[in-house]
């Protein structure tokens, strides 16, 4: 293992031997998706950073790592400060801080697979602003100073069947490229691997959480799909398995393929695809027109085969996690009192027992005490603290299986937690019913539902600092666009079949942390009289919420009248598949609130 | 008085002289405000008809008039079949039409002081895909045809005294002239006669409902400005009121002035100034910066002696709605059921006995029974109608007071109305009063909260077709911009100060219509603790809602809680400014919920 400071040197090198006044490294790969595999870690390994965003320049003289709010701790925990300056990535933006270092006629290079165009071209603006150059090295720096970077993992890939996709690829392609004829395109990039894999109907294995192969294609608009693939990653019997009119192209010699597309109409999302590729298309003759992503919208509306599948997965994941909970009740009532370590493996371990299982969705995020006030909280960075006694334990997780993709929050009682707690605990329950009893028109976006989850902490002078609901895919990103609950602006109406989630929280800085989180399904109203058509939210999580965090008298007769149908649909689903003391535990833990104590 | 025919003919032959082959006649003046006086309804004159809003394109061999939703009905009974076509103004958009109609080659004339700039380019570029040409006529072709056009009404200007405009102009115009500087211009054209009005502490009577001067400024980065005004509208002593610094200039030489603009940039709304004004002064030279109106958010945060003013005009407001309440309570208990217009003009005839009273801030809105259901109903256009017995009455009126602008809607039980009435006036009013006990951070638009106001109606399936709050000026517009409570997109912060209608409604055709209006003024929140800034309403219209109209199951303990404060504040408020019968009837309607039979 070569020092931090000798990768820095080696990459130094390099920069001056090319002329590169300075480098930038995101956090990101060519793909620029949220999860990235091992061996393209690259700002990990010139820095040792392990968050999952950031920005490193790195001068001849100096080097500044930029992270956010999140990772203000983190980096400096696992960042030499004698190799890097830390710079907060929002209030400092890293190019003016590049920008105040260098002389005018700097030449600054960054790798254009790793970036977006927008982020590409406004970067190039900038510097050309004020006489700097932005320089799109064809070699990525770090890879060549990389020695003994890891191999690509290149796991075995999944056809994935009718029962689970609902709709074949055939049938998927000549719905986008009727879009794509609608707008006037020959033919549109689609860029993210979790919408070619979706649109061909495969999964990958080669990256923790995300199960998706990486790729991107090349839609026309009569339905025929170039997909650009390392070969190693195509799984036997692709061609027969999405019915034809695909052609495989590795993804190393996708430039002089692009020449076929001299004079064409290309549709690609500027913000959400890599510059290399659409700079690639466009000095190949392509007409590019900015536009998004046109497999996000079909992608994010579930079909009744994926929204079947995800309930399914919904209730072997609810026996799963009402196990581990059942188990450490037990363990607390036994004061025996775990680590953040010890009770995701245990999640995990049960979990994997379900049918159909795959992975985790995402890193378990399990926080005993004043760790869950951190609401990124990774107990693997560092040393994992144990519950303590009175407190609340935050654990939010998720599992891939083959028919859908779940995450759950849930906030649990150690010992005796006081009111406070219970009163914060119930307002933030108090905004997750809200907003699992709304129903709206059809064009509501969930920037206007978003007050709902918060109303009951703003009034109380609280709030927190992320969003309410995200998109979920199916058997796919745990982060699905285009949808979101929030406070940003986000325009995109809600429609039937999107999967989201409903988790609002509340932290309260070295004490406590509390989320309460089920995911949703959008569906048409089942209201018998509606003057205008409605929607409403099919919660498909099914696990039971802590009674115990409850202050009851904060509940209004609907909130508790919710809470009880709820419990009970929970009960009568997940009931019956236990047995013993997981049983019994269930029971308990859905009796109505009239026969709380 | 000249037939449409004839004044149809008229501007035809205009039109044939200039070569045009088509005329485009909008709902506009020079100013592009909502009110109109007289001599500006040109498209009145040229068409009867006497809405609010359309656009008229007149050919050679046909005309057609376009209105919106509202106005479907209307047009039909106040235009000529024989002269015009109806159109939808949305779903069938003039310019398209237009295009239709005419060859290649074709010209078409407007004026350009009656459309905003980005109207003016956009049309231009549409008509140049299609190789026709849009021609900015200097001279009104309505105009020139108008042989018995009224005198323009010009009465005495006001210099609102320091008590009720809280800052002096010189002060106002520091402090956006230091804006300017900080935006990086030389200059801003005041393009509303509502912003040049506020800046320079004056009023204007010329004008139903609007108390502005009609003008425009130039105001420049060292604070000076240039006033463009009909001579005859400057009230005495102007200079010395506003503290000098200001120049005046009559609006007919404007262009000859703009030449000291060459070369400077200044910033103008291309959206909310007319395409006249912003061409001129290119054409001279100046460097225009697509800006909002610098002086919107400042007008729009009213300053304390504003709000002061605000509360005092609501309570003298308050003391005549309550006194004609009382009235129509009893004329209807006598058997007496008056129609719509006796009913506007005897509310009118007690709010003109107020302080300070200046005029109506708006047209009357007086429904009775399904009249109500259109929610921009004027009893002018027709016979007004009777109130019903056992049905509601929808009354929205409010006033100019010379310390603040009033705008209150209340729905009146006429005999009894029913259950389903009641559960539907009920379902706002939770609405109503969800929206006025809301507490959010700085930062949170109106476009967050309006679900708030909507989500009981929403549960029912049931919506309302309008926004649920706008904003309001001080002794100016009742409509006032930037801020607004709506589905629409809206990303203007609300702000201390800032005072907005809220006022959910509930319409069902042909049956009945229901709105509950009260103003409200954000403020900082007098909550004593909270971890952010918290805003909240303070409701300033101080009327009781119609507790016949309440189906009291339906109100949780919260609400029925606010109804009671509420209430208790309007007795303690407006009872001391009672007596005899008037006091008896507030007494009776202030009474607390559980004192309701």
């Amino acid at each position: 293992m070569t020092s931090i400071a000798q990768r820095l040197a080696a990459v130094r090198e390099l920069m001056a031997c090319a002329g590169y006044d300075a480098l930038i490294v995101p956090r990101a790969d060519e793909y620029l998706g949220e999860y990235i595999p091992a061996h393209n870690e690259r700002m990990q390994w010139i820095s040792g950073f392990n968050g999952s965003a950031g920005v490193i320049i790195v001068l001849q003289d100096k080097a500044a790592i930029f992270v956010d709010g999140r990772y203000t701790v983190q980096v400096r925990r696992e960042v030499a400060p004698q190799c890097y300056e830390y710079h907060h990535l929002l209030d400092e933006p890293p190019i003016d801080w590049l920008v105040a270092q260098l002389p005018v006629g700097a030449r600054v290079a960054c790798d254009p697979r790793m970036h977006s165009l927008s982020w590409y071209q406004s970067t190039q603006t900038t510097l050309q602003s004020v006489n700097m150059e932005l320089i799109g090295e064809p070699e990525n720096l770090v890879d060549r100073s990389w020695a003994d970077r890891p191999e690509p993992k290149v796991g075995a890939a999944i056809l994935l069947e009718p029962c689970y996709s609902g709709e074949s690829s055939m049938d998927k392609r000549r719905r986008i490229a009727g879009s794509l004829v609608e707008l006037g395109a020959d033919a549109a990039l689609i860029f993210a691997p979790d919408s070619v894999s979706w649109l061909l109907n495969i999964r990958g294995t080669d990256i923790d959480c995300l199960p998706v192969v990486q790729s991107f294609a090349i839609l026309s608009a009569d339905g025929s799909l170039l997909l650009f693939v390392d070969p190693g990653r195509v799984p036997q019997g692709l061609i027969e398995h999405v019915g034809g009119g695909i052609e495989l192209l590795p993804e190393a010699g996708a430039e002089q393929v692009f020449a076929r597309f001299q004079g064409l109409k290309i549709l690609a999302d500027p913000q959400a695809s890599n510059a290399w590729t659409q700079l690639s298309l466009a000095a190949n003759g392509a007409i590019l027109i900015a536009a998004e992503d046109p497999v996000l919208l079909p992608k994010a509306c579930k079909n009744p085969v994926e929204i079947s599948g995800a309930r399914r997965a919904h209730i072997r994941d609810a026996v799963a996690e009402i196990c581990f909970l059942a188990w450490l009740d037990a363990e607390v009532a036994a004061e025996k009192l775990h680590d953040e370590a010890t009770l995701a493996d245990k999640l995990l371990s049960i979990r994997q027992l379900g049918e159909l299982f795959q992975d985790s969705s995402f890193d378990t995020i399990s926080a005993a005490g004043a760790n869950a006030a951190m609401c990124h909280y990774n107990h693997l960075n560092g040393e994992p603290a144990r519950l303590p006694m009175d407190s609340v334990y935050l654990l939010d997780s998720g599992a891939q299986y083959r028919d859908g993709t779940t995450d759950i929050t849930r906030t649990i009682a150690i010992g005796n937690p006081g009111d406070e707690i219970r009163r914060m605990y119930t307002l933030v329950l108090k905004g997750h019913i809200a907003l699992a009893l709304a129903r709206f028109p059809a064009g509501t976006n969930g920037n206007q539902l978003d007050v709902l989850a918060r109303q009951f902490l703003w009034r109380e002078g609280c709030d927190y600092d992320h969003g309410t609901g995200h998109g979920v895919g199916s058997f796919l990103s745990v982060h699905e666009a285009p949808q979101r609950i929030a406070k940003h602006n986000n325009t995109v109406a809600l429609r039937p079949g999107m999967i989201i989630s409903n988790e609002p929280g509340y932290y309260r800085d070295g004490c406590f942390g509390i989320r309460c989180e089920n995911l949703v399904v959008v569906q048409e109203s089942s209201a018998p009289v509606a003057e205008t058509p409605m929607l409403e939210f099919e919660t498909i999580t099914l696990v039971p919420f802590d009674h115990r965090l409850l202050l009851l008298e904060l509940l209004t007769d609907e909130e508790a009248q919710w809470l009880d149908r709820y419990h009970a649909k929970v009960w009568g689903s997940i009931g019956p598949l236990l047995d013993g003391l997981d049983r019994d535990w269930l029971r308990q833990a859905t009796v109505p609130i009239s026969q709380l104590s």
